[in-house]
């Protein structure tokens, strides 16, 4: 019987128990309305004072200039892979895209069904264990936006700086990343994200866009796939993913409560270094990732042996180390350290794989 | 203080309080996992198993035909509104739309984005509030699907028949209507509906589709918006609302207890034969569709006087009756009474609108 378990899922992953609490708490009756929020109407007073209150602390979190809209979307991130290009290809159609993992390729597939694309730049070579330098990273004149993908949740590594593409919007996928520690939204064309690494659950994704990118009407783009819809109707042109929202309202909520992004980061440091610390003087597991890019969110590790890793996987996942398996492109183990995941869970981790090491090496 | 409430809303919508109940118990720990569903890996076993039961039961509950695909998409029913084209459409990029409603109308709209569409019937002149005959019906050779509303939400009309259209696909939004009775579903080429209706909450969407109208790749068409992506990868291309779809699994396994389909039929039959009875017998309150294409779920009515109707929608909502107000289109009131509702609901309100009409007429 397993006392207390640790999910280290990429996502959906880990949600806050606070917010798991409160969320069965008032799943029946929400503030005495005696309604659930499943239940209620999205033009009720009720759920657009969530849906605002969602915004707000947004915006408080990430310090999101007047200049951004915030909109609750559905579709995922694989989803904004296809609207970026549908909503930001200017009259060149064409766009640049740097390559630093599968799903940064997967949005520059997608992206090349509607345009030129053209990748400026990729770590391929390198397996994927590297991010390349700022000045790798040069966009075309002709380039509609830039687009990155910040954090790598399949290989663990993340940008450690903003690159300056100039007067190019740059555009990143930060699924995995967002609210982990301060961002300078400001640096952005439009930023995105799945809630379901750090931000809720799955089925609603957020998109932070400048407004003087977002063009009117498109006739040959399907409605909700036009970013404008969205904005004119503040989320509500059609009925949104309501509940969905209201998750990632309390995770709002408990980050505030928590002191925010800045100490979000604190912890979050803490639990990468503990760990990193602990892969360097280790004799049996590795990183294969270059230091200065290491992600803080998802850590791949492997102890050389596929069999070991195999071992590994099993009696972590008896002891409630749950979700560890590496992604099938990479194989090994990977942990997922967001922000719900508590120091002592890393820490309980740590001493299950030192205890790992001692039995098996 | 309000003692009980009873939600009319047109949906988001009431749920049956034992989903809710059991929600809210399985929260925190889903089924001894030590996880809430909220954080399982979609391509864990646990939610794996969740997937294939909603299938399963929804199969079950709809004699669903070995020849037709279940998918549990994202978007809501307007994202089908251009999906449909975007996927039918054969060489002659050409379909039929019948008009009942806004809802219609705007699948009809959206659709012409990607072809070229035919109204081929509109009861519009009647102001929607009857149905076109079947007779009325006639799908050109040329069209490649014949869509129609089944249930018309705003103005709360229903089709009393299938329509029959021969070798040409009928396919159907049948939001607001879907798992309120037994639908023969081999009488279409496909069928959709959000949840938010009678199969659980926003955020989810579910098409039955014929396999054989499933085309492959589509070059042009966002990955995310063909059918044969979510087909070939069973709902599990990318990350689905998989909270939303468990919902979903709760909704039938409660329609299964109480007897399926053909009970709930019976149960709203009543509602409905209730309801009409006592707008037939009253002074005040009237309904203006037409008696053979009344729907069962969402029941329009009006007193005549919008200050009275105004006066209406207040006090009902102080007394506990919520969401009574009609859609902005037609005014007056609206009730919706979907599988959820418990006639003594229904009972409760008819109760309250003799009381109102003694005092007010």
């Amino acid at each position: 019987m397993i006392q207390r378990i640790y999910n280290f899922s990429a996502g959906p992953a880990v949600l806050p128990k606070s917010v798991l609490k409160r969320a069965a708490k008032e799943l029946e009756n929400y503030e005495g309305t005696g309604q659930s929020v499943m239940e209620m109407s999205h033009r009720s007073k009720e759920f657009k004072a969530i849906l605002s209150e969602a915004k707000r602390k947004l915006t408080l979190l990430l310090n999101i200039p007047e200049n951004y809209e915030i909109l609750f979307l559905q579709g995922g991130a694989s989803l904004q892979f296809a609207m970026l290009p549908l909503n930001l290809l200017n009259e060149t159609k064409s766009a640049d895209y740097v390559i630093t993992g599968i799903w940064a390729q997967k949005a520059y597939e997608e992206a090349c069904r509607f345009g030129h694309m053209k990748m400026i730049a990729s770590s391929k070579k390198q397996h994927f264990t590297d991010i390349p330098n700022a000045e790798e990273i040069n966009p075309r004149k002709e380039a509609s936006y830039v687009h990155i993908t910040f954090n790598n949740t399949i290989v663990g590594t993340c940008y450690s700086k903003i690159p300056d593409t100039g007067d190019i919007p740059l555009i990143a996928d930060v699924s995995s990343y967002l609210l982990s520690e301060p961002l300078d939204v400001k640096k952005f064309g439009a930023i995105y994200a799945g809630a379901q690494k750090n931000m809720g659950i799955a089925g609603v994704t957020i998109v932070i866009i400048r407004k003087d990118l977002i063009k009117d009407t498109l006739n040959d783009v399907p409605t909700l796939l036009q970013y404008q819809t969205h904005v004119k109707h503040q989320s509500l042109y059609h009925t949104p993913p309501a509940y969905n929202i209201y998750i990632s309202k309390l995770v709002f909520d408990w980050l505030l409560e928590m002191g925010g992004l800045v100490e979000m980061q604190k912890i979050n440091t803490k639990k990468a270094s503990l760990f990193y610390s602990f892969l360097q003087s280790s004799k049996l597991f590795t990183s294969a990732v270059k230091k200065e890019v290491r992600s803080k969110m998802n850590i791949p590790f492997q102890t050389g042996s596929p069999a070991l890793d195999e071992k590994f996987i099993k009696e972590s996942s008896e002891c409630g180390f749950l979700n560890l398996k590496g992604h099938r492109s990479v194989g090994g183990m990977r942990a997922s350290f967001y922000n719900a995941m508590p120091v002592q869970g890393v820490e309980d981790l740590i001493a299950f794989m030192e205890k790992f090491e001692k039995k098996y090496r």
